[in-house]
């Protein structure tokens, strides 16, 4: 892994209540991990998923598949890596890895599908975000 | 403790992702139960918590006080009891006790002193809420 | 679905502060909803994942894969259904879906990937388990 | 306040997940941004709380008191800054104020008091958490 290889990072670092009875980050926790990192990106990229939300824009995940490679602990240092790829019309794959930072070691591997729909649940896809494409 | 003394009550489970590094319910969990209970209560008296969201009428907490008695391990079952007392003309104190159900021990006494806003964040009880307490 | 389809079942309800700012469940929460209705079900069958954990016998989860259909809501009842087989001989394949209990919409489908491994980070899978695909 | 009020600040950033249906962060949550902030103030001082409960040294919280002054929302960056003061021979006052960052408005007074106690469950407080009062 790069710098280059990747469209956005993340440094982030566990926190304790977020490790569960086996001492290690909980299964669930990498999810809200992959979804900060990703309305991070967008928020660099002029996309506010909250203001969406106020205008009955909602960007949804249909997909996700998440590998377990290796667990996060009390302590660790990490960053989430982010790449987008259009996946159809209306589709987007997001890439996510996460790295334990000390050593570079790969502790999970993401794939979060998502799309925005409109208020009454139809595909509708911002200007903003066809723009990441483009 | 009787049933008789509490205005509602709620029996619950603990789930293992609740409990931390300790082996434990973590202390913010049990904020989220009382909150779980105080909706469930409130909509037993026709009071919906996400429906008066909608409508921009937002029940909020001013205080929380929290005496952690004893920990909740995984597999427990609880109880979680709850009264409610008028503080003020728009402030209300609901008092919320949770007790381990196979030993009956106090586990957590809670006092969530809260009140209800409008969209400006002005003092707006509803008729309900009042009603709670004719 | 039919209650014969499945292994085991669990009926749970939304709590509020799973919402988030779309006013739906939050995707990551769900996630927290298999984890528990898996340890119900293994606990059904004498599997308790925290003693195990206590005994340093972790089930651990290698890979997940979620399709969300629809999302729950404030007020939400569902059902969390589980099977389970076996995918080699020391991989387990947890099939779960969430259906909406007052109209059986099918609101999520799970395929959780899991092993146990003992301190050292090697397969170990209690005979209890093992039990399961008798 | 100045930088020279507190013993410890963490800067963070409020996480979309973290809101609720209200739109503002969930109550339940800002006890987590208090426990990090002040795992992480431990830390710097060479006091490790998952170290120590690994080695049956547990710290415990035995009262909370939160006064919720403001809402934080989406977006938000915020400092936790703490302050500890011995409350007794076994129980320590952890004074939490958390500020938001863009205007530096007080959104959240904390009292957190907490003790140690070992795998009997008696007070315990290790020698770096004295010297925290030296």
């Amino acid at each position: 892994m790069t710098e280059k290889d990747y469209q956005h990072q993340l440094s982030l670092k566990v926190r304790d209540y977020e490790c569960d009875i086996q001492g290690v980050v909980n299964n669930s926790v990498y999810q809200q991990y992959l979804e900060h990192a990703l309305h991070e990106f967008l928020l660099d990229k002029g996309i506010d998923f909250a203001d969406l939300a106020k205008n009955k824009i909602n960007l949804v995940v249909v997909r996700a598949e998440l590998d377990y490679k290796r667990p996060l602990e009390s302590g660790d240092n990490f960053l989430v890596c982010t790449n987008v790829q259009r996946a159809s019309k209306v589709r987007f794959e997001f890439l996510q890895d996460i790295y334990r930072e000390n050593d570079n070691q790969l502790m999970l591997q993401g794939k979060i599908i998502g799309t925005a729909v409109n208020e009454r649940g139809r595909p509708s896809i911002p200007q903003e975000i066809d723009q990441l494409f483009v």
